[in-house]
């Protein structure tokens, strides 16, 4: 969860230059093809993508998923033949992108992030995913191969729901809605990391509560950027008035939009929670302090004027009447131990113990 | 009080599947049917969903109340008898919604949240309600039986005020006020408890304080949370163009609306009064650990001098002259009070006591 | 100056029923009338509601004063006369209502809060004034009898200055003019309050100078919660498109908007000082236990190796040369007193005196 | 600069009623009047106002400044003449009043703050600037006599630039340039003390930069208050439709707004880093409290055992068999540097010095 | 990285007085044209303006870039050749200007700021650039000679991509896109620093570490100054209806305008994580006091009773029977074990070590 990810490009470059910005760049870039209606369903891994310009020609809907984004001659070709701006070729690959969303003339381009949580790591990754959303067609990039988009899949295979029978725009609105679902459950993660931090917050907090507490913010930080550009995406969406997007789909759009608003709202408050926890570790941690100022108080308050007294009897003046007294110890004893309980019963009433 | 409720829908599932989202599984399903108007009014216990279709011819008003929302034939048999889009029935299940509001071609969907407060367990609970506000019915859905519904239900039977007289759309806003009025009482008790934590602030603070003000602070975050959208919905409301909600009916929904700005007023305000209190206790403490600090302070800068004085005069150096004095120890015991003296001077002067 | 006033009116009652909603519970309710117009001018007290229906027939304005709101009756009857909303009623005597403007069919209605300051107790009072507007005639309703109006008799009696000639918007005017000069001055002590704190803060401040911050901060939010809603009563006054207020009255209204942007203003203002304020206590008194701890350890830090001096030649080993030296004494008081200047120059080098 | 100055005048007074709230009350009232075109100017002391409803005839612009605002006669003979609003006339007294700009039929009124440095008491002061611009003439009134204008008058009297070439509405641009150029200096003089301040702050801070601190606080608030209206008038200016503002001289107008907007950035930008001193100033003063702390510790803990060690060998027992060996002494002197250097080296591992 | 740079304007100056505020008084003012259309291009050092005219009047793109800002006569005389208006040559010396947009009749001008970042003295430099965008010429105004233009200079020359077929606006757009380009570096740098300091932070925090923190505070105020305006800057663009922006061309500046968002959002959330920071310094100090009192208290709590005790058994007096007892001595020892031990005991369990 770097703050930024590198970016290799030389400023000046020419727009439309591709250079891929990630993590990811062993990944072999592979193309499946999903070519269906609501009779029959084509899967096809391709290899060569100029097999691809068939797909704009037929009536059936084609969901072309390109996995790895390493490979910038095939994206280029594939931006050929759909006749892709540069400029979104260029935004596909620099996967450090904000999520949006832009109308071009035949197509739809936006950017969304998919979201996942390392349960080992403690940490949230992200990958950028990018859709062209073309009539009859849709086309999906993705870094690594992620199981988010399965059951879709599988539904469409299985003929599930309705996206069999209807056209592209329902279907990246079902990918969209896997991927916000996908955000609840990374939210769920963060939000019970939450409440176990609350309550060692409240039993023993240590100095590595802070680090996590610190973390937390970040997380948090790191989602609400990736989600709240959504909001204006899917805002876009139900603004459009094109063929692309048909009414009936933007009522699921509509549904997206406000899952994205909830999961926002809880960040938000998750913010306003993790901020509140801090406050509270910072003033355990005096609290702690006041106690263990009060222990060393109370026993050197006590002890410091008694040694002082035991020092009296201790020095060696010849003339010192009190030392030949039958019973000079004894008193020095007791005054001692009144002493000793005159200041015990001042820190009572002063609560300290 | 959960940050977040666990969703158990799995991710990529379609639209419209209904999964019920909640901790309450084990209500069972009731429906209750209120039909009346001005001159007559049925109240009936619902066996079999189907019996609710004659709702929709008759001239009377219906207002069809679900307790319980484990049943999800039931509630999906609802939904085909009433013509309700999947979309909204699935979001009637997800009781962890936000508050919305939307308009479908017959019927209008709102979503609002229902708050009570926990005495014993000094904490907010908070219920979905679901209405769906169709012409000549009004259908709620609750999760448990409550009892903020009841005066409504009085009023109904013993036609008291103008409700009986009115169609779906008032009936929709008496309910709404009912809920917005009892918000009153739950903030209300959420203002006695910050009006206690103020005082106990200024007597006598301990540790137990600060998780009774963090506690203050989510309570305040969970109730903004719930009664900030229905803010939206209530405009929506306003802005209508309908047959469905009459002008007249506009007026009383205005009137909720105000009460729902108070309450959102009166959250923020108490906000920035708890976050205030968080200061005054920080600063307590600190205060406190001063005043531990000049204690330990005053006796030891006293004290610690003396019996160096002692220690001086306890050494066994075969020459020290002073021993030999007849009056050693008695100047001895002088200097002592002198350095003690002013010791106690320049600690009066410092205003330490 | 409660955070809310305790509502008695139960969740579901229907809309108009009036609940008296305060703290002035034993106040009589009385009725004065000023019926003027440029030549002539009755002050009246009326005993029968019914004695106001004359005020609609005739030409001259009607200036409609009701003190004290726990008669009911006499509020619904007045209603029924000026035929006022129902739900008008219910929030004039619902005394802690937001303030706010509506528009109806012949009137307007406003609510406004009259601020007083009680110099004893230290706190800011606030009063509920509701206005209404009609063609000829002004009602207001007051908790309890003022002073802040006073002066506006007695412009009406003696015909001072224009609010004789003119209509019954310029009378709202003249009236909602006071309340806000009022507020100016409610603010001005607030405002000495802050700037004696300022100095105090910097002399000599202890632990009550916090809970004194903490007031001014709730006053100030108090004052807010009071004076924000008028910039937009104000706003909606100046957008009417109306015979009730007419344009040559709107710009006096325009003043007064001016004077409550500038209230709220220095209410912002005045709410940064004193979270400064807050601040500069805290490291105060962060300052003073650094003060104390440096005292501390000069002390103890001198005399505790010396008296470990001491202590060594206080010690009865039977073979301890330095003992029988001649010099031996003092030249361990050399010693001591070298050790202490060092000391005391270490100190002196870190600044610490 | 007090939070507020004191308004003597009582609430409910008739509108237009004019009361001189300011500082400068002995300031005597004086008139100078610049009547000039591109040809000719005349550069005339009044002493008696009538003769001003000359110039409201002529061709040439009149600058007419008021200087003084304690002859509220003079000012209500020229509201007179130049047929004033009473309640312009009231604001222009009125000296506490916020920035504003004002639309009249035959005039615009527009409230500027002067701002100056007071470079002796350290503090900024503000002087009440109104502007009436009318046909031919403009109006200004000033608190005291100011020199930020001087520059202007000499362009007038030299004729140099284009001012003598334009209207009133130019002489007003200069005017109100001349007005925001001097806010920079003012920001300048604070951008110094705020990188003084920052300076101190890492070398030797003491108590007094608190107090420096929160002074720069109160002037950036001040300053903020002064300046943020002015982004409203001239955003009035630029969008009036009128011949009394030429859009050739809305380009010069909006030359001062931009320098308006970057004069609030800035002082945005030194309140962020004002905000961000407070900490740093908080945490050295806990860094130094950990450093005086340590050295406590240091010392208290390697001696406190050590005087232990010797105490116990200045027990007086009579059987104590180490008092008698040969070599106890040196022995308890080896013991007692051991565990000293044993203290010393946990230290160091601690990296405690 | 000062807060201001100093304006040695004088306020009241007539509008159009040119002064160069800056800090590269020496550079010696250069101008070099580029003249170029798809077939030929000619890079040409210009040393008397005149001869620019000519670049007025032929079809071919002319970029006229200047460098070095203090030959006031020089901009004059451009000024004159290309009528640009006095106000905007006063913007393009006045190098410490707001970035902006304005609309002129002939032509737009445009502020950016070029930011980089000294990784020497680790701090960011801001140097103006001023872009006067007309039909067929570009002229650029630049303080010092940078290399940020390098690559466009390359491509020009080596007519890479589609600068040489486009027009003057999509110069702009290239120059624009290598300056917002350039930012990601800085921000790079900004983003690395703060990763390093949260490992330095979670490791070994000293007073240097809250210093840095202050200096990347300072630096994110400074980046967001710069950068935000752009925002504004880049929409005003896209909303021009003119011949001089093509709309093909705006597509470019919409996606400069997506790289400034993310800037904005980055700089936003690094200034979260700063802030995050200087909390977990604050309480990484106060943990490590916590831990030094809890050494100081362990140690002084143990050993001052013990010393106590044997004070006692110095004292001197005659009669004090346990010092004639034979195991007198290792009973006072067996005593003093104890007694530690129950400290230690007392010190476990209260986890404090």
């Amino acid at each position: 969860m770097k703050i930024m990810r590198k970016r290799s490009k030389r400023p000046g470059l020419p727009p439309g230059t591709l250079v891929y910005v990630g993590d990811n760049k062993n990944v072999k870039s592979t193309i499946t093809l999903f070519d269906y209606n609501s009779d029959r369903i084509n899967e096809i891994e391709i290899r060569n993508p100029d097999e691809l310009a068939s797909c704009l020609a037929d009536n059936a809907v084609s969901w072309i998923n390109i996995t790895g984004l390493n490979d910038l001659d095939l994206i280029e070709k594939i931006g050929e033949i759909f006749e892709i701006h540069p400029l979104v070729l260029e935004d596909v690959v620099d996967t450090d992108h904000r999520p949006k969303f832009e109308e071009y003339d035949d197509y739809y381009y936006s950017i969304v992030k998919m979201l996942t949580y390392d349960d080992k790591k403690k940490e949230m990754n992200s990958e950028q995913v990018s859709f062209i959303i073309g009539k009859n067609y849709l086309i999906t990039f993705q870094e690594i191969e992620g199981d988010v988009f399965n059951t879709i899949r599988e539904r469409l295979r299985k003929n599930k729901g309705r996206v069999r029978r209807e056209d592209s725009d329902y279907l990246c609105y079902t990918l969209m809605d896997a991927i916000v679902d996908n955000y609840f459950y990374v939210l769920e993660t963060i939000a019970e990391e939450t409440e176990q931090l609350e309550d060692i917050l409240l039993k023993n907090a240590d100095a590595s509560v802070l680090q996590r507490i610190h973390q937390q913010k970040r997380q948090l930080i790191f989602m609400r950027k990736s989600v709240w550009p959504l909001r204006e995406i899917l805002n876009n969406i139900d603004r459009l008035e094109s063929d692309l997007v048909k009414s009936s789909s933007k009522l699921f759009f509509r549904d997206v939009y406000d899952h994205t608003i909830q999961i926002i709202d809880t960040v938000e408050n998750l913010r306003d929670i993790v901020t509140g926890m801090l406050d509270i570790y910072l003033s355990t941690v005096s609290n702690r302090m006041n106690e263990v100022m009060k222990v060393l108080t109370i026993i050197a308050t006590i002890f410091i004027p008694l040694t002082f007294l035991a020092g009296i009897y201790g020095m060696n003046f010849q003339y010192m009447p009190e030392l030949a007294w039958k019973f000079g110890y004894p008193m020095a004893l007791a005054v001692m131990v009144s002493v000793g309980i005159v200041m015990l019963v001042f820190f009572k009433r002063k609560k300290w113990f």
